[in-house]
């Protein structure tokens, strides 16, 4: 039997390179899409586009979260918020310092949501038997989420050894992050290699028919593709 | 401003003594319930008699959690598993061992449920800006859960640090379980004291108008009240 791996996937560019990545790493892959309400809806569509090429369209799993919604406190799912315009924005040196200075967390930052995400994604893959959890999470080129961060993620790990019959049975259920330490080039390059399929991907936190340009993270991803030496397939309004 | 805590409140009677416990400590109660499909769906019915007893009935947060019971993997959720009888009862001083001899975790465990649950509370506390969450569990005379254990509350409040922007700047949101070391009698001296309404509660796992008093959770609060001195007010089928 293959091996198993749940997919924390958005239908974005990072989660869908790790699709790439966990296919090429020989998994099975078992995706996992969030509806928590967030602005950018679209979202949901190209998860199952994505999960469609990679052959799994059948076994996508949609969760939904309504109650993040209704908690509140966050521009991704506050229409009261609005999304900012990144106006100045930081190169990827600069993200370091950030690790040390964490008061400049931005207004999209979604209460607890990788912990939330990743705690789902715990509860089916023992439910299932997989081995991993990709999570495309990434430390350098990022917009400064606590949650995004590698001691973050090694503390998600301790934690479900304890949390887990699996990995209080000598087993182990193990989070995988492949972005976490390169920049967004770097992650386009190893994509554009595995042929993952960005014209069906978005990024845009404004979540319309075509990606506003203008967002955190419209700006990562077309410096990305720059930096890259390669030009984004998607529309830009 | 009264400070405040999320309760974990399942309407059963940790939970409902946790109630009590941080409503004592002068917390504004925030109680959250858990619908995961559950076989024992009187909890819920419970949960808002619970809440309504200590005024906070409008503020009774029901988080459904459709998908657990799809993930499926444990009797409390699938109805193709059994729920044990407890033929052989284990006492407190028993439990311990089993912190090292991890094996024999029971068919009612339910995949990661606990970290789910505390990450729900934690994006929850984080939103209405809380600074504590409450949580029944024990470690001495449970059913040997491996999310019952103390190191793993101790690893979740760790991530809950590093998860959150609280965390990051400086703040704490932090898991509070009063029970976790107090065996079942000394749980329900606690809740006589604090006059916590045991008579609208139930703990029996199989659900039912009447408790069964055979199932795991029936028989360790049945001892427990034997053990305390009293009488549990509830009828038992």
């Amino acid at each position: 039997m293959m091996k198993k791996a749940v997919i924390i996937l958005s239908g974005g560019l990072d989660s869908t390179t790790c699709m790439g990545i966990a296919a090429e790493s020989g998994y099975a892959l078992y995706p996992l899409t969030f509806d928590y309400g967030q602005r950018h809806r679209i979202e949901l569509l190209n998860a199952q586009k994505v999960a469609d090429y990679y052959h799994v369209g059948q076994r996508l799993k949609l969760i939904t979260l309504p109650f993040l919604r209704d908690f509140g406190g966050s521009a991704l799912t506050d229409n009261q918020i609005d999304v900012p315009r990144m106006d100045t924005v930081q190169d990827s040196s600069d993200s370091k310092i950030w690790l040390e200075d964490h008061q400049d967390i931005p207004v999209t930052y979604v209460p607890g949501r990788n912990l939330l995400f990743l705690s789902i994604a715990t509860s089916y893959a023992e439910s299932i038997e997989a081995e991993a959890i990709y999570i495309g999470v990434n430390a350098l080129d990022y917009s400064g989420y606590p949650d995004c961060r590698p001691d973050f993620i090694d503390k998600v790990n301790q934690v479900i050894m304890l949390a887990t019959k699996v990995g209080a049975q000598g087993g182990s259920i193990r989070i995988e992050t492949p972005l976490i330490h390169m920049t967004k080039a770097d992650i386009i390059q190893e994509g554009l290699r595995l042929e993952v399929p960005y014209a069906i991907t978005t990024s845009c936190y404004n979540g319309g028919e075509q990606a506003c340009g203008e967002c955190d993270s419209c700006v990562l991803r077309l410096r990305g593709f720059a930096e890259a030496g390669s030009v984004d397939p998607i529309i830009y309004s």
